[in-house]
């Protein structure tokens, strides 16, 4: 099926350095998507420090399984990534094909297959074919050319209707490290994984308990906080690879303050690529950030966020750039979480709706209706009763999901 | 806006006898609907007993707090509904409002105002405005001509696309006593309650405690095993009215056998009310029944069976006519309870289409497809894990629940 680009898709992929100890191949399949990329092969440093973090399905694909153990033993050596079919449910077989992945991967970049991380996306429940799979890494055409970023965004895409990559630059001791990721999301995007799979690779020389610590913290706020239809696939994977090439000493401890501007940065680039995963939800016209303050915990703020995020109902009012609060206290009251009905305050903007348990008295239709318009919209929610405080990012629901998703195998 | 009507709309409304002790009357105050009655007054019989279940929203509508409260003072003079405006996060006039209401109401009636229930369904955090809905009580027409069920059915409407009636005859002690009721519904329907508003009446001779018993269990297995979009109203309703006209000795204990028959009858009315709501669900083209076996436990699976019946992938696949059987595995994974993908398996209607961690071995795609154009599809999930069991409702979504929902305040 052809997709029309998502609205928010920039105009051109930004320019993103090369990291050092990071080199990528690409290779075409043929098996779903014709005339693009749908491989993905990386090679990692020698050295290389990995952290990961993986969807919480409890009917996981293989390849989560896999790379899940592949972190358990430290596994540094590189990455396979293949687009179209999920590998996900294909019983004995579809163990036995992610190991036969793996030793093919191996085989290109001179290491063991237990060192290879290996992600699939696509379609779930349909055996894998490995023949093109194999083929593809062993054409020359790939062992030829390196990729750039762009190419593997696009190698690792589904339903993504434009290749998402992020960079930034922090300071460790006074040497500049590169921080570069890419992601393909789109659909099937809730917590927890919110993105299908994120690649965020490092020069920096952080040791892997404190690049798994941050990793899994900042995910939290970023790659778990996000939402396009409160589905949560069996394949997400996210994974953070320093190379260590940069020269500085080894950050060894997740409080050394030499960490403070590559946290930063860290955030920085995985907040920006689960924001690209939201702009590219199937159908979105508008991308929503929904901020949540006044809860008795921030755990209780995040429900009452995601509750508002992955209602249908305020999904569908904002495709119709329709202000109707009314299902914003909705979404409130369904959440579970302690609300007050009097004590909430609710504005889209900068626009105050409603409080004290009621609309607001200067509230002007007219004024919101054009807010509405805007493609960013802002909803602000006050419980008035904690100190607690989150904030989510999600879509509208349009036709475009549906198109989308009603056809999607065909 | 025009509302196709559902494709399960039945071609007439079922013939339903009166209950001795129930009166209807509806009227139109032309505030938010042209040429449909808005308003439908009850009044019951003295010494009726009724019993009630609400929505568990934390932020429920006014009309809601007053009608528990009616409940907790066994209020049993009447009924009054009004459709177009829920009166919902509407303040202290809210709380005003249906004092008046009630007030008006029970001048028509004969009664207190306390012993008046109100219901209200439509937009929510707009303010009632009283003048229309006390000039429709004052009318002559009002209150010369009673109502039939059909209208009573059409009064309580908001985007329903037909109206919605059931009924049975159960029998206690050789009598033959009538159950029947009227239910709205379409968007915002998820448990818990997944009835807008429903009301449900008898002419049995049955204590409030044992009717609100029957009403409370009954409700689990049906108006709250059914969902349209996941989203929970502020303002859900179900009431059981007995008027205890038919000549048999007073039940008063739940366990009386001579309710064997009544259970059944009142189980029948309201499985039929809600799968009905079920069918007029906003955009609805499928009726899905959702059946999963072999969990832990009956409320795990109730949990997966929501997961599934909620998923915007699972709904948009069978919109589609996809067996896409993928997304269930998705949806039973994101659920949270304990399962095993190689111990599951799944059927579409009587094909099998995987178990054992993978597909069936005999899976005919051009068979499955050919039973996916059904109206009614059938989803069976077995988890090999212990004899809980549960059956859930729901309907697919599509472009007609965008189309609805982008537009409803319009």
């Amino acid at each position: 099926m052809n997709l029309k680009p998502s609205p928010f898709a920039p105009k051109c992929f930004p320019e993103m350095p090369q990291i050092d100890g990071i080199d990528f191949w690409v290779a075409e399949t043929g098996a779903k998507y014709k005339n693009r990329p749908d491989i993905l092969l990386a090679k990692f440093a020698d050295g290389s420090a990995v952290a990961g973090v993986f969807t919480k399905s409890s009917a996981p694909g293989a390849p989560v399984e896999w790379s899940k153990t592949c972190l358990q033993q430290a596994a540094c050596g590189g990455l396979l990534v293949n687009a179209g079919n999920a590998n996900v449910f294909t019983g004995k077989k579809g163990h036995e094909d992610v190991c036969e992945m793996a030793k093919f991967a191996a085989n290109v970049l001179g290491c063991f297959g237990e060192d290879v991380y290996i992600c699939s996306t696509g379609v779930i429940g349909e055996p894998l074919d490995l023949g093109p799979i194999k083929t593809a890494l062993q054409s020359n055409s790939l062992q030829n050319a390196q990729a750039d970023w762009e190419q593997a965004a696009q190698a690792i895409s589904t339903t993504d209707t434009y290749p998402k990559g992020a960079q930034a630059v922090a300071e460790i001791d006074g040497v500049p490290v590169q921080i570069c990721g890419i992601v393909k999301g789109s659909g099937m995007i809730a917590p927890d994984m919110a993105t299908m799979l994120g690649f965020v690779f490092t020069d920096a020389n952080i040791s892997q308990s404190v690049l798994q610590g941050l990793l899994s913290k900042l995910c939290e706020t970023t790659f778990n906080a996000i939402t396009v239809d409160s589905d949560t696939s069996t394949s997400d994977t996210v994974l953070l690879t320093a190379t260590k090439a940069a020269d500085h000493g080894e950050i060894t401890n997740i409080e050394d303050p030499r960490l403070n501007s590559f946290r930063q940065a860290l955030d920085h680039v995985m907040r920006d690529l689960s924001h690209q995963v939201i702009k590219d939800g199937e159908g979105a016209q508008k991308f929503i950030e929904i901020q949540v303050s006044g809860a008795v915990t921030d755990a209780a703020a995040k429900n009452i966020a995601m509750s508002i995020a992955n209602s249908p109902l305020v999904k569908t009012a904002i495709a119709g750039e329709d202000a109707n609060w009314g299902r914003i206290v909705m979404a409130v009251g369904k959440s579970g979480e302690k609300a007050e009905r009097d004590k909430l305050a609710i504005r889209f903007g900068d626009y105050v709706l409603a409080y004290d348990g009621q609309r607001a008295a200067d509230y002007d239709e007219a004024l919101v209706s054009t807010y509405m318009k805007h493609s960013d919209i802002v909803i602000g929610v006050e419980l008035g009763m904690g100190s607690g405080c989150f904030t989510v990012w999600t879509c509208d629901l349009t036709h475009g999901y549906i198109e989308i998703n009603a056809d999607y195998r065909s």
